[in-house]
């Protein structure tokens, strides 16, 4: 049998269903970050991403974007835990044709998007590749109180995006900006219930909250905050990196957040019973059940 | 200009230069592991290593092997920094076409190391990839006192190695075990001074240790423990992916050491002058200056 058969989620299933944790893993894979233990008020995030050329980027693509890409998805996956990001590692698989002008670029967007958000490169290693892949792994911390998971999300939640959706393979995906001060504020000021980053597509990423948290969810055609880059609705329902925050707050910590009128938070629909799955209404021709799908590897 | 010409540490040395630590960074780049502020007692550390179909193993390598090196290169750097290796994510590129009893194989290489060595596997990520490419980045602890650099060795120190060099790529660099336990028994009784794991082969480790320590060493062609698997000594000396460490200890615990006549731990030379370089003395050709060298990627 492929692996094609089974799918990135189903392959990683299969992994986790055979892997034991000691009591120092809060919670192992299956979130956006791995959450460890640290400290009497904080935990330590620990995660990692690989990026391929032809995968994640093309052979053209402007090596800074590549490096800087490289870091923010990395970024992300700890925004997404409302953690702060403090330290990464950096595996590089190298063409052994690679120009030193190439390398000194990608490295600049590395250490670029590393300054801004406060990140030491503490380590990495080196390969010879026949094409180019970067591996990052990151440590971030979080205060015990303010970590967001996927499993927490409540019937009743308001259901919440940053920015917008679809379109993203037009250029967001290698200039986003890490949604980082953003997590910050909302965790500040809410109990986040649950948070992902939208990196698959918004169904399938709100499709492991569902998951996760054993419930439903019911989203408005009419909210959904599509991106100018995307072509039609589609784009912004299923195509993914958009490396968008997607969470959930109670209705009261949601009205708040309304009361803002700030542009950046968008409310598109509210978690219901599991049994409803996940239903999406347009004003014209009304409920319809979504399929869970998005961007995967392998299919 | 290609990356051949600076090379596999040219190109390191380009990028470190450009990184700068904030100071809760203890080591970062330039050993075998980033060693972090963790608490009172103890450092964290930090360490990733990129694995390549073709480079690192071959297309028809039993794919349990190669899962287990995956794992296991970790844990020697962690080993040689002399500490406890705890926690690890795992990024793998698969290729398409690869079959699910394939991969199974490769994770049960990966859980049989991970379960060995009581390491939690916490995360990862999956992706595609033309050729098969995995990264572990793992997390370790270390007591603060009891930590092993690459930059401590001191003028006098005697230097020895755990089991026997060279030949590797006839089948221990897929089988090794990493010195674990070695390194725990000897930080038990020991102040290690420097330590390293033979990676890239003896000289070119040992030249790590001398250039960091500002030190040279003379070691003796007699005492070098040549594997089975080498055809000569230049294998031993060169040939790298031994994952032996490589230590220093002060003469009075090396007498110590040399009193238990352990078949593990063998002297083969001292730390000298810096002005000396590496020496190699052969007891009928006498003293020849050796060239620092090893394997290295993109030559």
């Amino acid at each position: 049998m492929l692996i094609s058969k089974l799918g990135e989620f189903g392959l990683i299933e299969r992994f986790n269903k055979r892997i034991k944790l000691d009591a120092s893993v809060v919670r192992g894979s299956g979130d956006d970050c791995a959450v460890l233990a640290f400290n009497k008020n904080q935990f330590q995030l620990f995660t990692c991403d690989m990026i391929v050329e032809g995968v994640d980027f093309m052979a053209k693509t402007d090596p800074y974007l590549v490096g800087r890409k490289a870091i923010a998805v990395s970024i992300s996956d700890i925004a997404s835990c409302a953690g702060t990001p403090r330290h990464c590692v950096v595996s590089l698989g190298l063409p052994r044709k690679s120009k030193v002008a190439f390398v000194d670029r990608l490295v600049s967007g590395m250490l670029d998007m590393a300054r801004k958000y406060k990140i030491n490169i503490v380590g990495g290693d080196l390969s010879r590749a026949d094409k180019l892949v970067i591996d990052v792994s990151m440590l971030g911390i979080v205060e015990k109180k303010k970590l967001a998971l996927r499993n927490q999300a409540k019937i009743g939640d308001i259901i919440f995006v940053t920015g917008s959706l679809g379109g993203s393979i037009r250029g967001k995906h290698l200039k986003f900006s890490p949604r980082l001060k953003e997590a910050r504020q909302l965790t500040k000021r809410f109990k986040l219930h649950a948070m992902i980053d939208i990196s698959d597509g918004l169904t399938q990423d709100l499709g492991h909250i569902l998951e996760q948290s054993k419930v439903g969810a019911v989203i408005y055609e009419n909210l959904i905050p599509v991106s100018r880059d995307a072509r039609d609705i589609k784009e912004a329902l299923y195509m993914g990196e958009d490396f968008e925050l997607l969470f959930t707050l109670s209705r009261a910590d949601a009205k708040k957040l309304l009361r803002d009128r700030s542009g950046t938070y968008k409310p598109i629909g509210e978690i219901v019973e599991r049994i409803y799955g996940l239903e999406l209404v347009n004003k014209h021709s009304g409920k319809k059940i979504l399929k869970i799908k998005g961007y995967q590897h392998f299919k």
